[in-house]
């Protein structure tokens, strides 16, 4: 079973990469571009068939490792 | 209008830091996992009404800032 872990900093947390990118893209004359933050992705490849459990492992990856929930967020999806 | 651009290693290109968090999930016990891969997801905010052209100059920047396209490969998704 496929599956991915988004993981982004909380929006209350200011994101440095994102406004540099930002401003490289009005450099670059990509003036209607207002806001950017970054994100990382997990794509995961998980033995186990049954999409509640999978998820319910995935949160706890996500907790324990692939996320710091003190300033970010994640969301689990299982791809069913 | 909210678009989000996921980049990702092309799948002929090593992950190293994907392999690395799957070590690291074994270690903690998920032995489930089978393979890893990381990519970056950007959330943009563009002042932009017409999907289409959202998308078209999305996939410029992409093209030309945010992926690097010798390596990797990037997804537009423009939520309307």
């Amino acid at each position: 079973m496929r599956a991915k872990v988004h993981v982004a900093l909380k929006k209350s947390v200011l994101d440095p990469q994102g406004k540099t990118i930002l401003q490289a893209l009005h450099r670059l004359g990509y003036e209607e571009v207002k806001d950017v933050r970054l994100g990382k992705e997990f794509y995961i490849e998980i033995d186990e068939s049954d999409p509640g459990k999978a998820r319910e492992r995935l949160e706890e990856m996500a907790r324990k490792l692939l996320a710091n929930t003190v300033i970010e967020d994640f969301v689990v999806e299982v791809e069913e």
